[in-house]
């Protein structure tokens, strides 16, 4: 199994609801290094996963819906808390409808699997992984 | 399937047992960093693997029990050799243990799975992952 | 010339005024991940620096003031675009007025200099130092 | 499950043949910071996955057949594109011969998986994994 | 004294002259990852040391001459051999250059100084820093 | 002014003595990443402040001298505690002795200072810089 990964990141504001997140029920924000990796089992005709360029592309445009935002007021996230393992799963599920809506090619079709890690901090991160 | 891991650090004293460690047999330590990661299929109603205060807290106090100790004398570890993978496994089953008896709260009942990484060097990392 | 230096992070939101900002004038957020370093001449009798564990926890307390908050809000940065460079120079600031209230022990007033570097993300960061 | 995994590095020349390379179809170069990693679900009467060592030793000498030279002249890479996945099985496939033919001694035949991940820059990786 | 700093890389392929210089006279490769600091004593009136998507846009420019490239080719470097020291200094110094010419806008002229590090591998780098 | 560092690590063993110390007093251990600069107004002929494999190899000389061991047995620690900062100070000290006994060749007379910093774990780390 082969695997490409790229990596950049978003900053954003927002606030948690449930007394479980303590401080973090206040207005606060974060930077996330956002990791993502296409998986498939056998390379293309190039010798590719996927054309990486094509892969870093796809990953900016969807954090730039997110990035330099309040996601408390964010239509599309409404109704849930932005923690980091849900905004690895809507970042990983706007990846997915994008390679299917012919984003990075035909080759696209071929992907087999996604992961995404977002890094909240130098001692925290979480990911989300699924099938395509 | 979700992951959050945290990240936390442990120094201490040990030696080796077996021609096949060379120097490694003296008395000498290491500095592990040690990322423990918590897995599960679907976020609980908060949007969360688990409290990433209470996981990073169960890490502390797992690695609160070997940090600034010569493991050659830890009664809990004798007739082992306390290599990078045996602390991995060590430390997971430690943790294992302390979710069970209700560490992480009633949502660590919904976790499925357990890894520990322990980075011994810029160089060089051991892992040991289980079910919960 | 020695130097010791603690890594800790905040999670702050906030907002900037003036159009070079482009869209992080609207209201977003950062992780800052903090490295705060204490310079002196010569070692102390202990050997060190300063108290590495003083040292870590003079930081966590300025960064708790800062923490899961909006930045925008907080009256004592009323007037000032807390941009990474204006927060390190914050930070540094905080840091020597409690190393002058004796919060690092006696041993604080042979300090001769601190540095704060803050990493807003995987590309970029900003650094202050001031003598002590 | 347990995993060991060591570090190393090459510095390599070469050129890729495709239109989707863009300007990479320009004779440039790459650092690959490499990572091997062995699995293996029991630890052997040492208490390791395999030799350290021995595993840094042979992933040195795999590296060393490719480092400091200009891949588009290396017969043994002849008609592929040395894409950093495509590298990153060249290399466990070699790890994979070797680790067959004794290289890391008979331990090795209990190892059942290998993963190698190639980093190309700090923003880009691929791996490889394949079982033993 | 504040600083700014901003990462980028850049992946080329180039030979050495001279014995010193062992394996690495064959033609290779590498890829440096580039950290360009700016240095100024006071903030601007927005607070910053450099508008710091233009600090990456000029960094960007200038690894952009050299990247997807065989330096060994370049008739501006011809004679002097690339080292990882010598295209610090390089890039420095072609920064310095599109600062004097106004690539900063006005606030450029209130720099004093720029560091330049380029990262070879996980275990390798060099600086070259100079006034402005 | 131009800098090359490389990086190298050990694993040793040892404990502190005074109160200040609190649990490290007792014995533990550490991993130290360890990081050399050797700085240099100008580059000499091959375009090189050092040659890079000759400035690993010495750094590699000096830990060998201490990794694997427990420091509180080497006679040539006697008295001292060896903090993080003391050890950076006497690795600087013996990579100077032997760049004066020429172990990097009659280059090294022209090295204007070293700096080494020893990193202790992902939180922490000291330096130790000196002319030469």
């Amino acid at each position: 199994m082969f695997s490409v990964t790229v990596r950049d990141s978003m900053m954003i504001a927002h606030s948690f609801t449930g007394e479980v997140f303590g401080p973090a029920q206040r207005l606060h924000g974060a930077t996330y290094v956002v990791d993502a990796s296409f998986r498939r089992a056998e390379l293309d005709g190039d010798g590719v996963v996927v054309d990486i360029g094509a892969a870093a592309g796809v990953l900016h445009e969807v954090l730039g819906e997110l990035t330099y935002r309040n996601l408390d007021e964010d239509p599309g996230l409404a109704g849930t808390n932005t923690t980091t393992e849900a905004l690895a799963r809507v970042i990983a599920d706007r990846l997915a409808l994008r390679i299917r809506d012919g984003a990075l090619g035909p080759g696209g079709d071929d992907l087999e699997g996604l992961a995404v890690t977002l890094h909240e901090s130098h001692v925290a991160w979480a990911s989300y992984e699924r099938p395509l």
